[in-house]
C-alpha cells in the first residue's frame, strides 16, 4: 500500500512536472509569437511599401483585365516588384487566358416622349455588343418571380432587373451573394422569353451613380443579348419614372471575345529551411476589371501579398516551410490562373499545406474566414489572442478565397480569407470609383499584417 | 433519515426547477433581445435618416465653432431633427461659451535664400494671432527634450516642432494621446525661452498635406505666441530643407477671444414609462471647427444620436427609463456644455444611471469602452453575444466621451464612448477633409445600431 502510494505520489509528481513545463514552454511560445507579431506589425506601419505599389499598379498601369496589353505590364511589374521585396526566386507560371474587350464607349439612352435621358451604365463583363443600337419598350422586373409572371409580355422588350441590393445584411458579401444571380443569370433567363437585351440595376449599395461591371454566364440554349448594369441613382429614377411613362431604351455596347491570350500567374517563392516540399499560398489576382484601376479589387491583395515578403525578409525571418507568394492571373472572368496553380501543383504531387487570399478589398481587418477540418480549426481558433490586436480577432468557420479554392478541391488544401470591414466594399465594387484614393494607406498595411502574422503561425506550427 | 433525504430530495428538486425555469427565463430574454435588436439594425440600415441629416448639418450650415453666428443656426437645426426624430420632449440648456474667432486668413511662409514658399497651416484653436506677419528663423526641435537641449537658442526664433505621430500603435487614439501635447502645449514651452511663434506638425498620420487645428492652452506665465498647426507634406519638406538651408518662417494669423456669446445643449427626451426619474443619456457634440464641416467631428455622434430616436419611436418602444438625447456645446474649446449639464444634474439631485457618447467618428464600429464599476462592468460584458454581430464586439474598460466626462466625475455615472475603428480619424481630425463625403453611409448607420442596441440594454436592465 505505501510502495503504491509512493509510486502513485512519483507518477502525480512527474506528471505536475511535465504539465507545468508543457505551461511554461506554451506560454513562452506564445509570448514569443507575440513579441513576433509585434516587430511585423511595428515594421509594416513603419516601413510598408504597399500603398506606394498600389499606386504605381493603379496610378501608371491601371486596369488590366485577362488579355489586355495591361495585364502583360503588370505582370511584369509583379514579378518586379517580389523581386525588389527580397523574394528568393520569382517566376512565371504560365496559362491561356480569355480575351473579352469591351471594344468601345458603352451607351443607353432612356426615350419617352421627346425626351431622352442618358442613362449612367456599363456593359457586364463577357456580355456580347448589341455592335449598333438596339430600342426597345422597357419591362422593369424586380425579381425572377416578376420575371416569370411576365413571360408572356417580355418578347420584343428590354428587361430592367431592378433587384435592390439588402441593407440589411451587415455583412455585404451575404447581401452581394443575394443579388449577383441578376447580373450573372440575367440575361439568359430574359432571353429565354424572347428579351432583345437587359438592364440590370448594379450590385451595390452605393450612394452615387457610377455602374458596376463584372462577369455574367450566358446559357447556351439561348440568344446572346446585350446586358448592361445601370447606376442606382439611374435605376431609382427609372423605376420611379416607369410608374407613369412608357418608357423605350437604347443600348449600344461592343464587347466581344478573341482568341485566347497567354496569360501568367505571377510567382515569388522564399524557401522553407525546415520543411522546403511544404506549400503555404498567399496571394491576391492581379487582373482587374478594364472599367477601373482595381484598387481594391484587387491591387490591395497582391500589394500585401508583395508586403509579407518584405516584411519577412526585413526582419531576417526565415521561414520552416516553402511560402509561395502568387499573384493570380484572371479571377474576374474565367479563374485560369487558380487553376492552373492547383492544375500544376496536383500534376507535381506537392504538399499543400495552406493558402491565404486576400480578395475583399484593402480595408481594415477584421478577420479571417477559413475552410478546413475541424481539428485544422481547432489548432487556429487558439491563435485567436495572437491576431486580435491587429483587428483580425474574427477567426471564423467559412471562406477562403476564389483562386485558391482549386487547390482545396484538388488536393483537400485548407484555405483562408483575408475579411476586412465590408462595409465599404460594394460601393466600389467593379466600378470606376474603385481608385487608389479609395484605399487607406493604414487599413491596407493592418491587412498585411494580420495576413503575415497567419501565415508566420501557419509556418511554424504547420496545420 | 428518510424524511431527511425526502426533504433534501425535494429541496434539490425545487432548486433544480428554479434553476431550468432561470436558464428557460435567460434563454427567453436573450432571445428577445437579440430579436429586437435585429428589428433596429433592419429598421436603420433600411430607413435611416442619419446620413441625409449629416448632408444637411455639413452641406446646409456647415463649420459651427461655438459663438458663431452658425452655432445658432445649428442648434435650431438639432431642435428641429429631434422633433422630427419623435423626441416626446426637445429644450434648450443655455450655457455661455468661449468665442473665439480666426479673423482672417492663416498664412505661412518659408523664406530661404531668394525663394519663397507658401507653407500649408492653420492656427490652433484659442490661440492668439500675430495680428501682423511675423518673421524669424526656425528652429526644428523634434521633441520636448530637444527644445530644453537648445533652449538657449530659441530667443527670437520660430519652434517648429516635428514630432511624429507614432504609427506603430494599432489604435490610433494611443498616437494622438502621446503626440497632441506638442499642440496643446508647445507654445507656452517654447515662449517661455523667447520664442516669437510655433509651427506644430499636425497631429495626423495622414498621407496629404491637410494642416490640422485643435486647442492649444497657453500658459499664463508667458508670452501668447501665435501658433499653426503644418500640413504633414509641408512638414517634412521642411525638416529635410533645414538639413542644408538655414530658413526664415514668417507667420500671419489673427485669432482673437470676443465675450463668451450664449450657447446651448440641445436636448430631446423619451421619457421612461416605469423609472421616468433615472437618466440615460445618449449624445455628440454640436460644435465644431471653423475650418471644417464637422462630419466626423462630430456630427456623426449627433445624427446618430437623433437616429436612436427615430428608430426607438419606429419600432413603437418605449424605455423604462428616461432617456435623454443631447448635442452638446462647445466641446472643441470649453467643454461648457458638457459642464453645463453635469452641474444642472447634480443641483437638480437627478438619477444618471449610464451615459453615451459618439465622438470618434463616423466609423465602422468596433466596440464599447466602458468607465464603470467592476459590477457593472461585469453585467455589461454579458452582452457582449448579442452587440458583436452589429460589429460593436469588443466591450472593454477605459473609455467614455469628453462631454459626459463631467457627469461621471459630478454623480460617478458610469459612462462609455462608441469606438469605431480609429485607422482613418487623424486623416481628417479637425482640417478641411473632415466633410459629409468623408462619412460612409452604412459605417454611420452601423455605429447608430449598436449605440441604439446598447441604449436598449441599459434601459431594460439597468446597470
Amino acid at each position: 500500500m505505501e510502495i503504491i502510494s509512493f509510486l502513485y505520489l512519483g507518477m502525480i509528481r512527474s506528471i505536475l512536472v511535465s504539465f507545468i513545463l508543457f505551461c511554461i514552454m506554451k506560454a513562452e511560445a506564445q509570448q514569443e509569437d507575440s513579441l513576433f507579431i509585434r516587430r511585423l506589425s511595428d515594421e509594416i506601419l513603419t516601413n510598408s511599401k504597399a500603398y506606394e505599389n498600389l499606386r504605381v499598379l493603379t496610378k501608371t498601369i491601371g486596369p488590366r483585365l485577362a488579355g489586355s496589353a495591361n495585364m502583360v505590364k503588370s505582370e511584369q511589374w509583379g514579378a518586379q516588384a517580389m523581386k525588389v521585396a527580397g523574394a528568393d526566386n520569382v517566376w512565371m507560371q504560365e496559362c491561356m487566358v480569355p480575351h473579352w474587350d469591351r471594344g468601345g464607349k458603352d451607351e443607353a439612352f432612356a426615350l419617352y416622349g421627346k425626351n431622352k435621358k442618358s442613362l449612367s451604365v456599363v456593359a457586364l463583363g463577357n456580355s456580347f455588343g448589341s455592335m449598333k443600337a438596339i430600342q426597345a419598350p422597357v419591362i422593369l422586373v424586380n425579381n425572377f418571380e416578376e420575371l416569370e409572371s411576365k413571360k408572356d409580355s417580355i418578347k420584343g422588350k428590354i428587361v430592367f432587373y431592378n433587384y435592390k441590393f439588402k441593407p440589411t445584411f451587415v455583412k455585404t458579401f451575404q447581401g452581394y451573394g443575394d443579388a449577383v444571380r441578376y447580373r450573372s443569370q440575367g440575361a439568359s433567363r430574359a432571353a429565354k422569353y424572347g428579351a432583345l437585351g437587359v438592364v440590370v440595376r448594379s450590385i451595390s449599395h452605393s450612394t452615387d451613380n457610377f455602374p458596376h461591371t463584372g462577369s455574367l454566364s450566358y446559357n447556351d440554349s439561348f440568344d446572346k443579348i446585350p446586358a448592361v448594369a445601370i447606376g442606382l441613382q439611374d435605376a431609382d429614377w427609372l423605376s420611379d419614372k416607369l410608374k407613369s411613362e412608357r418608357i423605350n431604351v437604347s443600348i449600344h455596347t461592343h464587347g466581344k471575345f478573341f482568341p485566347d491570350a497567354k496569360g501568367h500567374n505571377v510567382i515569388g517563392e522564399l524557401k522553407g529551411s525546415e520543411f522546403p516540399d511544404e506549400y503555404i499560398t498567399v496571394g491576391g489576382h492581379l487582373d482587374s476589371w478594364d472599367n477601373c484601376e482595381g484598387a481594391h479589387d484587387d491591387g490591395a491583395g497582391c500589394v500585401q501579398t508583395i508586403e509579407i515578403i518584405r516584411a519577412f525578409k526585413a526582419l531576417g525571418y526565415q521561414p520552416k516551410r516553402t511560402i509561395r507568394f502568387v499573384l493570380f492571373a484572371n479571377e474576374e472572368n474565367g479563374l485560369r490562373g487558380g487553376n492552373k496553380y492547383a492544375d500544376e501543383a496536383k500534376a507535381k504531387n506537392e504538399k499543400h499545406l495552406f493558402a491565404l487570399e486576400s480578395d475583399a478589398g484593402g480595408f481594415t481587418p477584421r478577420g479571417f474566414g477559413f475552410t478546413a477540418s475541424a481539428d485544422q480549426f481547432a489548432k487556429i481558433k487558439t491563435w485567436e489572442p495572437l491576431l486580435a490586436p491587429y483587428g483580425a480577432c474574427e477567426l471564423s468557420i467559412g471562406g477562403g478565397g476564389a483562386d485558391i479554392g482549386p487547390l482545396n478541391r484538388a488536393l483537400g488544401t485548407a484555405v483562408a480569407g483575408l475579411q476586412p470591414d465590408s462595409q465599404r466594399y460594394f460601393d466600389y465594387h467593379h466600378a470606376a470609383n474603385d481608385t487608389f484614393e479609395a484605399v487607406n494607406k493604414r487599413e491596407l498595411e493592418l491587412g498585411a499584417v494580420n495576413m503575415a502574422a497567419l501565415i508566420y503561425l501557419v509556418d511554424k506550427y504547420g496545420l
